[in-house]
Parts: structure tokens; sequence; C-alpha cells
């Protein structure tokens, strides 16, 4: 990516923000506060990183209306982060697409390739493949017998679409993502014994869908496995044949869905949870770090824990379970002391209570 | 996989399996009830699915015997899910193999590959490297000097097979899987600091294993690796240097195993599970999903949590769990009953219960 | 790896060790006293394995000084593990490097290839990519525009450095890493929803660093992703945007960072744990086995379970947990006993106990 040199004041207008300060400082960069340099634009969140900003040698910065910026040249905005990433685009640009097959893909005959897509070194389209405008794939891509991917994605380095799966437009896979590898389903054999199902099935993703490194999505045994429409997907996560994922999903790394799981529109799902088959996580929904879910989660509803259950009710049980050592001294004096009583008082066996158990303190 | 078209009767002769209905109806492809159109073979598990089964659109399904279908043409069948993958292998076959050596593979001159195999685009052969009868390397695929693949296996794309690795035959790699990275065992250095043992083993696959995608295999430090007949392995796990794994065991997506574990035959790990280094999983033993073993677990017994426990005690302390947070509070209540009481009676210090720790609640 | 043919006492020359026994048995390889037979070296770590030596074909063994061997030619070492890995790389020597660019690599003409690296089959290097004397890429390597490799790095087939990324020198990565994926790091959108952030970040991997199979580290935001000297990292790992990661750390397999952790140096993190982003783990703290961290981690500290807590505490609460559904029988027999008291007594209803929560036993 080759910077560009932009006047604050075009900077501005392309961006429709108000300039403060001198108009005409040249931005050839961006950098975050305490990396920034001459050239680079920066941006400040709030207030609170006032400090950083004295220290900092950008030579303008993004920031909210009102904060007191000492005279550095600015760009306000309500949202200075969206904003600043929209200047990036602007001062950083990506790599133009470079149009054309390398010489070293290896392309079945009947592949469609739009002229406008890239296919870089060592790729490998099945028979059938279709490649839309302006995508691109990195090196060392695959694409199965039938697989179809829309315009304006990006394919990274070695990522493999089987299956005839389909990605939509926009989107965006990660080096080393499989998708349409088999399911880990299982049918009677005839000796007996369990076989690997016959996996006939696809992965459908949807358009604006992101995928993370080393991902992998599994055909469906018989219909589709489908993400959907800007669903955020991202490293190592495993889905299982047959999910169904829907609309602006958020997986974070390391998720794991078995087969068959539906996820609904807006969930979100944190890094190292695991849900089992068959079940569904309702929309809005949120299931927590290295939860392990074991049933339906209603829409809305935020899980933790193994085996997870209601926010709430497991913030609480996590602290008492702190008190549970102290706990069994104090029932274990309580039990003491109504011995104590008992002794004294001779009463009758029936009522002496703490012999349930063997005190074990 | 382009389908074929067969008469009911056609296909029941196949199977062994008796027709109902119009032995002439013509069968062309495979389905799930509510996906299944004209020309599709589908199949009802049991008669709870009979409701599905009056709103598909299926020309033939697969039953057992005894349910009413209505008259819809039928195979009768008391495992209709093994027989419908039985049926669909014959509908929709698999592709044949293209025997031959793509002409952008590399390959190492004293590689012994089988006139019968197929070694696809931009694969790698080191020297020594063997590849038998019939099997399938997908695109990318690398095997690394001395690496041998059996007969009838399929590497999906971009699986690498290092370290003078072997699979046995019939042996499915799903695409990413590294077989015989290294292990991540110490040794002291001679400066004082931990350096990586220097690896010199390799993973031994034996026959009918199936390996998910992106799961990882290390090989041996000394000696070998072994994963044993029959095992299943599914996405994104992790089995460390020197494991020795039985004959059909299940390991389901996400599980880790550290250096040296033993798993015996049988045994099924669910997702996510983690077994720490030189630890033994009993024949038959169920690890639940996201257990954290700290012990060997004997056979046939079955464990979950963290750390990992004896399934019933387990699901008594999670459900005791819940009911934690009232527990402090009764024995408060107690508490407080007692230190009435002593006050009411004037009663000695030392008889005095609930002061072994400052009440908290 | 062919082996050499090495007498006893040429090998103690070169390791600095003294012989005993008989000085010209000529060995020819390594393996553990299960797996040796004539001609090869084992070793003995403690006079606890002399009935595995007594029944193991070793020609010679490395032990300590003491350990009375029955007369079988030794070398003697305070470290016998440490020496037998020194011996190893003697008697079964790493392949030599084959300096130059295979035929099928892929290299841009600003490419800087030293002349005595090796670049494998099908691998791919970008724009102004760099790769630095005895480096060695296995096939399908693929380096994206500007990505640096330095001197003695071992790259095994398949990885991908992307984002202008850095490796230092003596940098090994196993099969299938992704060094300088996106993170998973979201800014709002004009259309108000939630966008990927635009990374312009890269990643940076200091010197004599060992990554493993399949592991993933995201480029930083703006800035660096930065891996410290001597850190090792095992499979499967996931490192999200913007971490500082010190020098030796531990990170072991499937272990999942999110975005901006801070791991101080000589931290241990045990396989599956997972940190949440922006928390510090200090200099030498140990994250226990699937360990869900929620705050920072002090130097020092062990910490264990979800939400991790301190090891002490943690093991307490573990096996109080085991004796909770006794104790809940305990208190409901206490309550039992004071509610007998209390209909004896006809005490005034507020001091009764056991009231604040309906008895569930």
């Amino acid at each position: 990516m080759a910077p560009k040199q932009i006047a604050l004041s075009e900077l501005a207008a392309s961006l429709g923000l108000e300039v403060e300060g001198d108009p005409d400082v040249v931005l050839s960069g961006v950098a975050a506060l305490d990396g920034a340099g001459p050239g680079d634009l920066s941006f400040i969140r709030s207030a609170r990183f006032l400090r950083e900003l004295a220290a900092s040698g950008a030579s303008a910065v993004i920031a909210l209306p009102g904060v007191d910026l000492g005279g550095r040249p600015a760009l306000r905005s309500d949202d200075p982060s969206r904003d600043f990433y929209r200047a990036a685009r602007l001062l950083v640009p990506p790599e133009p697409v470079v149009a054309g097959v390398d010489a070293t893909a290896q392309v079945a005959p009947d592949a469609k390739i739009d002229p406008t897509a890239s296919v870089g070194a060592h790729c490998a389209l099945g028979r059938g493949a279709v490649v839309g405008a302006r995508s691109v794939l990195h090196a060392g891509v695959v694409l199965y017998d039938g697989a179809r991917v829309g315009v304006d994605c990006v394919l990274h380095a070695r990522c493999v679409v089987a299956a005839s799966s389909e990605l939509g437009d926009r989107v965006v896979l990660q080096p080393g993502v499989v998708i349409g590898g088999a399911g880990f389903g299982f049918v009677g054999g005839e000796d007996g014994g369990l076989h690997k199902a016959y996996d006939l099935g696809r992965v459908v993703v949807e358009d604006d869908v992101e995928i993370g490194a080393n991902t992998t999505i599994d055909r469906g045994t018989l219909g589709e496995t489908r993400i959907g429409r800007g669903t955020k997907i991202y490293n190592l996560v495993q889905i299982g044949h047959n999910c169904r994922i829907g609309a602006n999903v958020t997986i974070v790394a390391q998720v794991g869905l078995a087969g068959s799981v539906r996820v609904e529109d807006g969930a979100f799902l944190l890094g190292q949870a695991g849900i089992p088959g068959h079940l569904t996580i309702g929309a809005g929904a949120l299931v927590g770090a290295q939860a392990g879910v074991t049933r339906d989660v209603a829409p809305n509803a935020r899980v933790f824990g193994l085996p997870a259950r209601e926010g709430r009710a497991w913030h609480k049980e996590s602290a008492a379970l702190a008190r549970l050592p102290g706990l069994l001294k104090r029932v274990r004096a309580l039990e003491k002391w109504v011995e104590a009583r008992e002794a004294d008082a001779g009463a009758p066996e029936s009522r002496k209570a703490g012999t349930s158990e063997t005190p074990d303190t």
C-alpha cells in the first residue's frame, strides 16, 4: 500500500468534515497517537487521551467537537475512529487489483473468470468454477469443481472452497480457510460398525461475510450449511455440517459449532465457546467466552460457564463458590454446636442434626 | 458428482430391499425430506416425521417396515439412514478418479506413484515418497521426503505429510491437515536455557482413519505417534508427539491432546476437551465436551467438567452449585438463630457456632 | 536424514564426555530404550529406568554418573537428555540445505533471496520480499509483498507471511502457520452498522521464535503485533491484533489471545487457555489449561479455572465443590433440628431459622 500526499483541507472535503487549524498541512500516512510522526494523521477517541496527544508527533488528528487540542490541526467528527478509518482508505489506499490469471495458476477449461478478477500464483480452479468481477484470489487458492465466488471478494492465500460451495459478494476469507470439508456425521454400516455419512451438500456464504484464518466450515450432509449476510467469523472457528448461521452474527476465535446448530440474527458467540449439535442460539443472544452450551439459548439471553447458564446466576454462583470452603467450616461449627446441645440435653437420636453425612472437615 | 437415472425396482435389487408402490418411478437424486423434489429419493427415520413426509416432494422414500407412507413409493429397510446412504452412492456416485500426475505437480525422481493414482495440480512429492493405487491427492498436497500413502486414500487440498510419516489404506484427510509437524518437547541447552527437542520420529496413521480439516498431528520425538485403525478425528484437533490413539476412537472438533497421551480403543472424546501429557483414556471411556482431564480415565468411565470428574458427580455438583447462593443465606440464618440462643442463654464462648469465619452475608 | 557411522570414542570427544566400556562400539542411530537395537545410542534419565535398560538392545547409552549400567558402553553426563539430543544431531544430522530457488516457485523481480537460501516448489514471493542466508522455505510457502525472513529460518510447507510482516533469525514455522491475517476489530460505519477495521499494521516475530502448525497471528491494526525473542508457540494457537508477547514465553496448543493482550517475559500459558482483549499476563505467570482469564494476572501468579482464579483458591474450591451436594443435606438436617426446637419452644416467628428460602432438598 503506497501512501498518498493529501492536504488536510482536501481530506476534509472528501470526508465531509470541518478543518480546524492549518488547512495546508500535508498528510501522507496514518498511525496511532503513540506511533505517529510528521505527515501522519491520528485520532483521539476522547479527552482522556489528551496527554498521549501532547506527546504525539501526529501532524493532524480527528477528534470529537469540543475537545481542546492545543492548536493542533484537526478534523472534527462525531465518530473519530470511524472517520479515521475512512481517511486511512484515502491516505493509504489498498493496492489496486491487477486483473488477470497468473501463468502458474491451473484453470479448468470451463471455469469462468471475470476479466476484471485477479487469480494469483499456483491457484487451482476446477471444472465449472466461477470467479466474479474484481474478486482477488491470492496465491495457492483452490476452488474445487463447481465452486462459485461472487464479485468484489478477497480470498487470501491457500484458502480452499470445496463441495460446489458458493460465496456471495464482498466476501473476505483470510489465509487458510477451508469451506466445504466433510462433516462428522455417521451412519450404521452393513458390517454393524459406524461409517462416515456420504456427504453431498455444500456451503453457501452470503454477501459481506468475513471469515478468519484457518477456520473450517463443513458442507451440508444433503442440503446446505449457510452463513448469513454480514456475519463475521474469526480465526480457527469450527462450523459443522448443516449449521444455519443468521445475518450479522459475530463468532469470535476458536468457537466450535457441532452439526445442525442454528444461530439466529445478531447473536454474539465469544471466544472458545462450544455449541453441541441441533441447538438454537436465539437472535441477539450472547454466549460468553468458553461457555459450554447444553440447551437452546433464548433470544437476547446471555449465558456463561460450563454448563452454560444465565449470566446473573453464573456471576452469583461464581462469587458464591469462592465462599464455599469457608461455608464448609461454618456448617461444621453449627453441627458441633448442635451436637453439644444434644449431648447436654440427652435428646433422642432422631432429632440429632448433622448425622446424615460423616462430618468431613 | 453427476446423478444417474435409476428405476426404484433396480435400486431395490441393488440394495437387496423390497419395493412398495410403483416400481417404475425413476430416481435421479437424493435429498432430505424438506428439500426433496421430483426424482429425489429421501428417507424417514420414524413415524415422527410423517408430517414432513406429507409435505415432501420426494418421489420415493426409504422407511422402516410398518410405517404408513400413504401410498408413496418406498423401499422398506430396518436401517433407513444406512440404506439411504447406500442408495446415494448409486444415484450420485463419486467422481471417478482420473489417474495420472498433473503437469504442474513437482515429483522427486525416485518417488513412486501407482499408475492408477491421481496427483493434482501443484502437489509436491519429496524423495522416496510413495502413493498407492487409486489414491487421490487434490491440489497443493505436500508429501515430504519418505512420506508414504497407502491405497484408496483421499488427501484433500493443501494437506501436508511430513517427517517420513505413513498413511495406511482408505485414509481420508480433509483439506489443510498437517501430519508430522514438530512436537512441543524441550530439553536443557548447553547455555542452561530450554530448547526444542530434536525430533526424529514420525506419524503412523493406520487403515480407515479419517481426519478433519486443519487438524494437526505431531511426529514422535524418537519413535511414533500412532493413530489406530478406523479412528475418526474431526476438524482443528491437536494431537501431540508420541500419542498412541487406539482403534475406532472418535475425537470431535478442537480437542487437544498433549504429548504421550494414550487413548484406548473405542474411546470418545467430545468437542474442545483437553488431555494433558502422559495420561491414559481407557477403552470405551467418554470425555465430555470441554472437559479438562487431570488424571487417567478408567475404561468405560464418563467424565465431565473442569477439572474433569465422574459424570454423576459432575451433574450433582452442577445442580448443587445453582443452589449455593441460597445456601449461603440459609447458613447465615442458622447462625443468627444460634447467636440469638447464645445471647439468651449467656452460653460460654467456646460453644458459640458460626464464629470460625466472619459472617459475610 | 541419513545416519552416520561414529565410534563411541569419537562421539565422546565431540561432546566432551567420558567413555565407559568399549570405546570402539560403532553407532549409527538413536532411539528410546524400548525401541533401540544394535547400532543405536539411547539414554537413561535415572536409575528408575534400569529394568528398561536391561531389556534394551541399545549399543550404548548416555547416563548420569554413578548409575550402574551393568557394563553397557556408555557416555557419562550430568544431563543425559540434553547430551543425547546433542549426539543425535551428530548421528542423524539434519538434511543439508540445497540452496537455490525451485523452478516452480514464483518470485517477484525485486524480491531479494540470499544465494544460500532454499526456496521450494510452488512458493510465491511478492514484491520486495526478502529471504536471508541459509533460510529454507518448504513447498507452497507464500510471502506477501514486503514480507521479510531473517537468516537460518525454516518455514515449513504452506506457511503464509502477509502484511509486510517480518521474521527475525532462526525462526521456525511449522506447516500451515498464518502470520499477518486481518484482526477482528470493528468500527462504526456510515450506515450505522459495524464494519471491520481497515488494518494497516504488521507482525514482527523476533529471533529464535518457534510457531506450531496452523497457528494464526494477526497483524496490528495500525502498529505491530510482536512476538518476543525465544518465545515458543504451539499448534492451533490464536493471537489477535496488537498483542505484545514478551521474550521466552511458552504458549501451549489451542490457546486463544484476543486483541491487544500483553504477555510479559517468561509467562507460561497452558493448553486451551483464553485471554480476552487488553489484559496483561505478568512476567513468569502461569495460566492453567483451559483457564478463562477475566482480569490482569500478576507477575509469577498462577491461575486456573473459569473464571480464572489464584491456584490455591481454585484447588480448595474444586475440592469443596465435590462436598457441596452433601453439604446441602447437612444444612437441611440442621434446619430441621432448629425447626423441631422452634416447634417445641413455640418461639416467636422472627427467630426461626431456615425460612429465608423454601427448603428444597
